[in-house]
């Protein structure tokens, strides 16, 4: 087991998680006892300059010493780092790791003073459901198939690229979720998150034509206010996915700003005058781009009394929050750069309407300029988390086609590069921000991990990284019953409930016992994250918090045993190996087979 | 020599140097013969989106392959990087260099469509004056000691820390600096950059009393026009320092509002009016900190026709330019955040009120947040090159006290780390920014380079480095001299024009003959940085433009000599050694003594 100082934002070293601006609050570092460390400064950049105070010893434990040193919230968002003295050198300890050398300080820990994410969102498991394939309630046999659609049985295969790929419409309703509540259940999950649900012209109805009512197609607002109530009868929570970034064209808005040049909804929008063009997502013309430079849209959005941000916010829907498509462009085109300005808006008017409501962004590559301000709360962390899992678990050396663009595809990793990956995101932003984020193996928009990961074995890797990680789970309806799917259409699988046959009761049963895990182990919620083993097939690591500590191990394939040194007895809690037993040498030995997860709670 | 693949923001890699919003522009990437790169691609993340543009060869020329690809200038700072697919692996090229795994936006390389600095920038080499250190002229005798002064003759040693500190007063003058201007002249040096010289009660003025007038102890207002007219006459550029974060207690604005609560001037400063206290520059009483919240504090200082920022731009003083102190700290306060709201608006009067102006930040540690918007046109770069100069080059083992406030000082480094420091700075901000920062070896709050490194000769490779790497040097008046000092007022000595006994000139002509070379060498100004080997005692890195390119040698001990590959024959033009003539396995071989500083122009 190497023996670094560590210290991360968790409770261990960070008591009190929700400091005010204006508020000194006690840090700690740990240090393994033996260390060539003789003192400890903490280093904070307080209005912008660097200031240095010494840490005093607090106390010694279990083979650390802990030393502990106050740091000012004197920003919203304060910034600070370690500075570690001994006899013949000095080294800085920040987020991302201990350096010999200087470094910018966008990798130090921080403090951040904003109002926290709503209590509810830290023990969240979240649970994915693209409305069309979900689930059909009797109520859906009875609704004629609209214009746009390919009218398709629940077993037609998925088309994932084709000209029908957006328009193939299986007619999966909100009551038929209604009716599937039971299966979350025996999952485990606790918050149901629903992929647009406003009328459109595809089955992905991103391509919003009215925010104002709840599509018929699915039930509409009777329905949206039925599920609501039996989500909620269960004390679990429903999100909604509102498109900030853009439109459909058949949005009212957009039809009268196409139609009219004098049209008050011209200025929603980016239209070239002189050529009677306009701007849209990624230049798919039925997606125009919305200009939040517009008062207007600010005010019709956001900021008016029964805007659509605030409506499904209220009786009798009661959404508990909203996953913001395409984040990442909102507000920014060409010079205009208004997405801070949005989120904080956004962030404003949901906690206004709402105060325990959740605010999340959709962000498919690097997120972290965007993260710890006060406007979204997460982001769905696919660069952090989903991107290096797949780089290390998936099957055979051939890419996985259509990694987030990215020419070629993900190539395997070793461990080594996957925990870099994930300390370069997770260094940029707090440990709020990163804890909150949704990790998720895969989602409407990625194909399936089964298909990335070739077996059940790594699959349940996968799925244990999910659920011991920090970070918040998102489950796309399906992985759990081992569904496969090469891109983020060919993803969108009804689900055979019908077909029992195509469950993989085993792939189940795993995601069943590692959800009720991380909701029995405090730690895997709430604890810190101390790597201490990697080889290029394994990852050995420890959640630690004040209320127990687990140790995980991940591996792909089979590895050399690891021999861990200064851990206490374990009783082995997930994957089935024996506990673990100190030595004559103190030191304890994991198995060295592979594929496997295996969870110990630490004596 | 490695053989790398490269991209960095100069001519040969960007040749369109100032593109405006909305262009696209080439960019180039080299790769060399027979690297497994297979296919290139560029990543761009316009309006906050990843796309993937495929490159196509250019050219083969002298062992590399060049690769072309356009890339829009989408926003005004559009990041990019390479994708480079080989037969087995992909990897990234960023400005932080080669990795094989995914790495956050931060390193992207930067295209900047803001308005570049002026054009004189690019060439500029800096002379830093202390003016009551640097000259004094005849008028200087017939002046009083001001009531805070603490008279000093010129030969008085200078007190680095004590009660007399700040109060020591030697006298220099303005006039006395025209009077010396051919020191400058010989030196090569092409801009003069003056610490402040408005009425204060110390002898750094940092404390400004007043902004309106030249300190009548350095002369005056017609001393500053004389000294500008002698500046100007030779071709050459004057640059004020004005103090952004705060004022001295002494003026005019800080006395009103101190004794009047209901003053207009009371709102340019931070009272807190239960308390009568007030905030000020790190708790020092004297440097009440000024609040840019205040729209008349934006007016007095910048937008008002007769403001100070733009009066001294005028006839008949012409500044050609401000360094803005304490650039840092300026608008942070708590939660206040108006830092950049204030470089845009400096930068906007100084541009409007002259078009040619310089702006440039004081920064004493991770500048890269505050650089590539439409505000300073760069900075001091203290973390990005004299920290790891000093780290290498220090004499003996003991750290370098009161290195920039760091407890126990700068430690000893090798090559690997100077440069790792080097590349986290310089990758975190454009090329633009890079080049036009100023690097300098010690400055007037700083000890003296020839303190840190301890012997004529390392200082001859430290000023090596100075000349030869990219960024602006900074001479602070004195060093060229091998003058000494232990910290930054320590540091402040009188020039002893009267004293040659105390002139090193062996140091000063390396200075000369340096920037003579820079002067000389399109490439030591314009050229790209490739870093082609190091050990621990030795940095190999080539400077490469369109105009030459130039290989260049820093050693700071003895070490095995270097063996390169592939490149032509070489002709020395500093240092000594002999030329460069490739063997018969068509490589060269560098001299292994040291400490030496060698540079070859190549054939």
């Amino acid at each position: 087991m190497r023996g670094l100082p560590h210290h991360d934002g968790s409770a261990l070293y960070v008591p009190e998680q929700e400091p005010a601006l204006g508020d000194t609050v006690d840090v700690f570092v740990r240090v393994p006892v033996g260390s060539d460390v003789r003192q400890v400064h903490v280093r904070t950049t307080g209005d912008g300059e660097p200031r240095f105070t010494e840490a005093v010893v607090d106390r010694v434990d279990g083979g650390d010493v802990w030393w502990r040193v106050p740091v000012e919230v004197r920003n919203p968002v304060s910034g600070y780092r370690f500075l570690l003295t001994g006899r013949r050198d000095h080294r800085w300890l920040n987020a991302a790791g201990l350096v010999d050398h200087d470094v910018p300080d966008r990798g130090d820990f921080r403090l951040v003073s904003y109002a926290p994410p709503p209590g509810w969102a830290r023990d969240a498991v979240i649970y994915q459901v693209f409305p069309d394939r979900f689930a059909r309630s009797a109520a859906a046999d009875r609704r004629a198939a609209p214009d746009w659609a390919v009218p398709c049985d629940w077993d037609t295969p998925v088309v994932g690229r084709g000209p029908e790929t957006p328009y193939q419409f299986y007619g999966g309703d909100l009551d038929g979720i209604v009716e599937r509540l039971d299966h979350l259940d025996r999952l485990g999950v606790n918050t149901l998150y629903l992929t647009p649900i406003f009328p459109a012209r595809s089955n992905h109805r991103y391509d919003a034509a009215d925010f104002d009512r709840v599509d018929p197609l699915l039930g509409g607002d009777a329905a949206l206010a039925r599920l609501a109530d039996a989500v909620h009868a269960r004390g679990w929570r429903l999100l909604g996915d509102i498109t900030s970034n853009h439109t459909g064209d058949a949005h009212r808005w957009f039809r009268a700003a196409a139609s009219d040049v004098r049209a008050p909804e011209r200025g929603l929008y980016y239209f070239d005058e002189a050529t009677g063009d306009y701007e849209s997502w990624n230049g798919v013309r039925s997606l125009p781009k919305l200009n939040w430079g517009s008062a207007d849209l600010r005010r019709r959005f956001a900021t008016a009394p029964d805007s659509l941000l605030r409506r499904w916010l209220r009786d009798p829907y009661r959404l508990d929050g909203w996953r913001v498509d395409v984040a990442n462009m909102t507000g920014r085109r060409g010079a205009d750069a208004y997405t801070h300005e949005v989120a904080a808006l956004l962030r404003a008017v949901v906690t206004q309407t709402r105060p325990d409501a959740l605010l999340m962004a959709e962000h498919g590559h690097d997120h972290t300029g965007d993260l710890d301000r006060d406007g979204w709360h997460g982001t769905m962390n696919y660069v952090g988390f989903t991107d290096p899992v797949w780089s290390w678990l998936r099957h055979g050396e051939q890419p996985v086609p259509n990694f987030l663009g990215t020419p070629g595809g993900a190539r395997r990793r070793d461990a080594a590069a996957v925990l870099a990956t994930m300390d370069a995101y997770r260094s940029m932003v707090s440990w709020r921000s990163y804890t909150h984020s949704w990790q998720l193996l895969g989602s409407h928009d990625s194909a399936r991990i089964r298909t990335v990961v070739g077996d059940a074995a790594r699959q349940e890797v996968a799925a244990g990284l999910l659920a011991t990680m920090p970070g918040t789970p998102m489950i796309f309806a399906g992985d759990e019953l081992g569904l496969t799917g090469d891109n983020g259409e060919a993803s969108r699988t009804p689900m055979p409930w019908h077909r029992p046959e195509r469950w993989d009761g085993g792939t189940l049963a795993a995601y069943r016992a590692l959800i009720a895990l991380r909701r029995d182990e405090p730690a895997l919620r709430h604890g810190g994250l101390r790597p201490v083993h990697h080889d290029p097939d394994s990852l050995v690591f420890l959640r630690e918090s004040p209320a127990g500590s687990v140790l995980v191990l991940a591996r792909r394939a089979p590895a050399t045993p690891v021999r861990l040194a200064g851990l206490p007895a374990a009783e082995n809690v997930y994957g089935g190996a024996p506990g673990l037993r100190p030595d004559g040498d103190g030191t304890v030995t994991l198995p060295g087979d592979g594929p496997t997860f295996q969870v110990w709670r630490l004596g």
